[in-house]
């Protein structure tokens, strides 16, 4: 990846690199901190900074910080795969929360990751860092492997002849046997994983298909591992998904596709 | 405003222009759409679209229109003023959505409008509009009054000296008439609005307080015009409002503060 200070880069980028700069651990900013995060000379990022301020993109917090600003926000809520999806979602992921008081989640394909777009949690549910917005590996979380074993042949080949970090002992990093439970995920539709991602969470996860019969997002439940609970979760789970790929427009009947 | 082909027009802000070319009645735009939206020239909006389309930020849908993309949704997540105050008020919102099963909102102040930054709607509740990401005006809805009554005197008067549009018979435009009423809601924290908006829809609407006394956003219940539920609502929509506040650090006797 190019360092934002080369003559080659473009204006466009430069701002993305500044917005992008900013994540969940670090969302208020000072100046000198989007110059070390990204590597620009301090006037070049002052004065796109400002600009972005201007644009509403970022916006000046009380103390003289930078933060994602709220007309951005509000562009952000215009992303059909992510809000469209979180509202048709809303009822079911509340429905199966209230049901399990486990940790519940949805999340979508972006690039090689899972991005969870609606999460709720249980306050003494097994402790879980992700959000609203983070990432999950493909490989290895209930969603992750949900919504790679419904892509194409050709991207699951990619992501297998990639690096497949080993987070915990139990992670399947072998790619013969991961085929294999990707292969049963694509039959059934649904997936149980067992401490691959951290240690002491278990979870199953479940496709969710639209009225054209495309997997558009794979719905999960969390919980510790070695409870009985992962039993009492799955059918509850699995008709929540249908309920809400029904709500999307699928029927029984409709075939399923990798996209 | 300067049109986007002006010479003098910054690239920074012509992608800004063409991301704001986008609205929740248009979350899906041709090339040629955002052409005509911008005033762009084609190759240039060409141009500048692919470059957000690289970054992230836009991204093409099934019948090559472009959307709003996950990444720029993801940064959206980052908005402290949005995503942040509501994870902190969900549970208060669902309990009072349950208890009630009316519209509830809450909005931020941005520029002259209230955004709104979270809602839920019950099915057979009187219709509205509005959605999250959506925007009221301060001078005539429920939160925009609790919103504006907690504002600068400098700022109340920019706004009362501006264009009060009358949305209804029942919208007060007079400024002296609603000078009274936003004092009356600075000095209580609640404010009841009586199709003032629209026609069959009422409101109560009233103030969260953040640890140092600074109004930061309106809870809102939205009823039926002339049924008894609104007197109902009143009380629960405080209680809510209140146990909002103390969750952000609010405790009774820190003075409010208007800013």
């Amino acid at each position: 990846m190019p360092r934002a200070n080369e003559p080659g880069r473009t204006v466009s980028s430069r701002l993305w690199d500044l917005l992008f700069a900013f994540d969940p651990n670090n969302t208020e900013l000072t100046l000198a901190d989007l110059v070390r995060r990204t590597g620009m000379p301090h006037a070049t990022a002052r004065r796109l900074t400002l600009e972005l301020v201007e644009a509403g993109a970022l916006e000046r917090t009380s103390d003289n910080r930078f933060a994602i600003g709220l007309p951005l926000w509000r562009l952000g809520t215009l992303a059909p795969r992510a809000e469209t999806l979180r509202r048709a979602a809303q009822p079911f992921v509340e429905d199966l929360y209230t049901a399990l008081r486990q940790h519940v989640q949805l999340a979508v394909l972006q690039g090689d990751q899972a991005v969870i777009i609606e999460r709720l949690s249980a306050v003494n549910a097994v402790g879980l860092t992700s959000q609203i917005g983070g990432q999950l590996p493909l490989h290895c979380s209930g969603v992750g492997k949900v919504l790679l074993s419904h892509s194409t042949p050709a991207f699951i080949d990619d992501v297998l002849a990639g690096r497949l970090r080993r987070f915990t002992p139990r992670t399947i990093v072998d790619p013969a046997e991961l085929r294999g439970q990707l292969a049963s995920c694509r039959s059934t539709g649904t997936v149980v994983v067992k401490e691959e991602l951290s240690e002491g969470a278990e979870s199953v996860a479940t496709r969710i298909v639209d009225g054209r019969g495309k997997v558009v997002a794979a719905l999960s439940v969390v919980v510790a591992a070695g409870s009985i609970k992962l039993q009492a979760a799955v059918p509850s789970l699995v008709a929540s998904g249908l309920g809400l790929s029904r709500s999307l427009g699928w029927r029984p009947g409709i075939p399923i596709r990798t996209s």
